[in-house]
């Protein structure tokens, strides 16, 4: 079976045999398959797409490329939950101790933030004492135990996904349907869970950026799941926004504690009441979408969600006093406030520039590399939607220093437009796909 | 400039710039560029195409990669002639004599055979004394003396055509006509002459499989010369059934020599008198094509064509005596026949399976680094067309050893078909551009 002959199939438009697709992953661990390869079958791909059955066949070689979870001695249904990113998302810190209060049993790997978007497990450590490296037994110890546990990425998932996405960022074969679904299916099925939910941002914050690319992304996704029994469901949620009044590790983590308290903003509520029911539906815990809603909610009245939360930090070595008491968690201690430079109403509140503003202040990276300042971030006081008037404080800047704040200031301006109408709302979920 | 951003606007059918095109060839050359992000754009070439724009400013921008012939020193209208490559294609070394008969000056480089394509070097280096490798002075003085001279590729030329058709030939971007065109192209005009004659072969034993593909990368050819100043004609001919009877390097030699003594085969002869013409035409030897034609018949008829021929072997060092008596020239001690299997009419001699029976024979290179045996190779008794009895003559097999016969004639009678009807005659040459 040769290379060439592979790569000339596809870019002919040719459907590639489960024998080939299983060669190309296979030489593409091994090295025997050089990247100018590698990168020019991509590119065949962007353009000719792939069958149902070439993206299941390649998501499945994908995840055997390396490490298999099993999850076995957990013990009942294990569901697994995966955003495709956005700015200010911190939802699965709020769904994971609501579905787990139930019993679903949660064992995720998360990562980091890169860019404008956060990640879980950057917002975790700001927790002091917070672990996020577990061995496999610890891990599992802890899902057994409490019910749930959120850690980094560890051992060696989907190696042959970790090298063609390294080579795709640089050959710009990203935005291919096939492509970013295996390689999101894969690491879920190499990460073990029985169900996942997945969490489809469509938006300017998003990846995909309209409903229609995420739907189908997720579409495709919840086929993949179901040919190789994952149970797999998607909401499609928007991003054109960012989610609740917090970007930055700190601040996202109180805002977390707020909502599980039952005082989070209204947005970020119903966001996170959705897909944790969805998460109940998915553990059979609740017989319909209905009654699994309203678990959700009892969940966050009960204050079961919030218990459950703190027991999992503190089996991963966390103070959760800095939880019940927010107060504690230290903050940038330069803060100033933007204000409104116009009256009306907010008619846009670009999520991804909010999220480079957020960079600039030091909560996020630019690089795999760089530091993270988990007390630096923003605050929303106004969001899309909301009447100003000018003198308004729109946002309040957390940073380290004033000469952050400075930089990033115009920038946040940058991201809102004004004007005299309200614009039109938008549902926070615009689909589910099962 | 960033070479993903470059991709992304191709892959996107966007246009690249003459900056961003001369970005990728010097970074091509320099190494700067990684092959997976080359093959990733050649990939992406393959689906969006180039606009004629694009396509000039690649091929110049390759040409200049590496040394520029200067012809200047030779004086008068020097003309080039390069053919896509066929089985028992010997057109060059009878076009040439005929054009440099009536002045028009040729300073020709030619390739060596690969796979099941001849190559013109090969073939005359099976004259005992001559010499292909000429250094720059010694070719020009050659052409200025005699008015012709063919020798192999020499010096740095199109090192970045070298680069990139490497990688495209193992990454199946080689069928793409802007980038097949602008590689041909790229070399020509850095070998240095003013007008560029084409022979772009159609059929099966070509690469250009159709008329219609073969004129589409004639016409993109032609193009091309006329937007960086290179007046260019192409014909497009018949590749169905190899031209003339003989494959193999000394046997395609004597067919030039009994072809320019005016005893050739009827195709070969008539299809060199209008490439000849053209190329007459080209160099402004002739007012129209109508008398470049009746000059090219002259040429031949009056001698002065093979005395050209025999001039310029001997100022290459060959010996011209084998031309004027070629039973000199030592072929295959081992010659077989193959006798015809059936009675009626050949309705196909497929040029590529008898291209790869003289290679069985000990005629071509399998791979660059194999011998040549200037020996070996096949006269073809019965071509395409031809009505036949069972048990007639179909071809001679030349070769060192009765193994390689017995492994080439089954090979070689694959690639005939015989039925009860004659097939279609098919024009020699099927269109001109211009």
């Amino acid at each position: 079976m040769h290379m060439v002959d592979i790569i000339r199939k596809k870019r002919g438009g040719g459907e590639l045999t489960d024998a080939e697709i299983d060669a190309v992953v296979h030489g593409c661990v091994s090295g025997e398959i050089p990247d100018y390869q590698l990168s020019a079958l991509m590119m065949a791909i962007c353009f000719q797409g792939m069958t149902k059955r070439e993206t299941a066949r390649l998501t499945l070689a994908m995840a055997h490329s390396g490490d298999m979870v099993d999850l076995s001695a957990v013990g009942g249904i294990t569901v697994d939950k995966h955003s495709t990113g956005g700015v200010g998302d911190k939802t699965s810190l709020v769904i994971v101790p609501i579905a787990a209060a139930y019993g679903v049993k949660i064992a995720k790997m998360s990562g980091r933030g890169l860019g404008h978007t956060g990640g879980t497990v950057d917002k975790m450590e700001s927790i002091p004492g917070m672990r996020t490296a577990l061995s496999r037994e610890e891990f599992l110890a802890v899902v057994r135990r409490v019910g749930c546990a959120v850690i980094g990425q560890s051992g060696d998932l989907c190696p042959a996904d970790k090298k063609l996405y390294a080579l795709r960022d640089v050959t710009a074969t990203v935005e291919s349907i096939p492509l970013i679904a295996s390689s999101i299916m894969s690491k879920k099925i190499a990460a073990g869970s029985d169900r996942i939910l997945l969490d489809v941002k469509a938006g300017s914050g998003a990846f995909m950026k309209t409903k229609d690319d995420a739907e189908a992304l997720a579409r495709e996704m919840v086929e993949i799941g179901a040919s190789v029994g994952r149970k797999t469901v998607a909401l499609i949620t928007n991003m054109d926004r960012p989610l609740g009044r917090a970007i930055g590790n700190a601040l996202e983590i109180i805002e977390v504690c707020e909502t599980l308290k039952g005082r989070g903003p209204a947005d970020l509520t119903a966001e996170c009441v959705e897909l944790a029911a969805n998460m109940i539906y998915l553990g059979e815990r609740a017989e319909n979408m209905k009654t699994a809603r309203m678990l959700a909610k009892d969940a966050i009245e009960s204050g079961a969600a919030f218990q459950k939360l703190c027991e999992m930090v503190e089996a991963q070595g966390g103070d959760a006093d800095y939880l019940r008491d927010t107060s504690r968690f230290t903050l940038g201690h330069v803060q100033q406030d933007v204000l409104c430079p116009a009256d009306g109403f907010i008619t846009r509140a670009d999520a991804e520039q909010i999220g480079r503003a957020s960079v600039l202040l030091g909560a996020g990276r630019e690089t795999k590399d760089s530091a993270i300042d988990f007390g630096a971030g923003i605050i929303l006081h106004k969001n899309a939607g909301d009447a100003v008037k000018r003198g308004d404080v729109l946002a309040t800047l957390y940073a380290d220093g004033e000469t952050r704040c400075e930089e990033a200031a115009p920038k946040l301006l940058q991201a809102f437009s004004f004007g005299a109408e309200p614009p039109k709302p938008e549902p926070l979920v615009l689909a589910r796909v099962e």
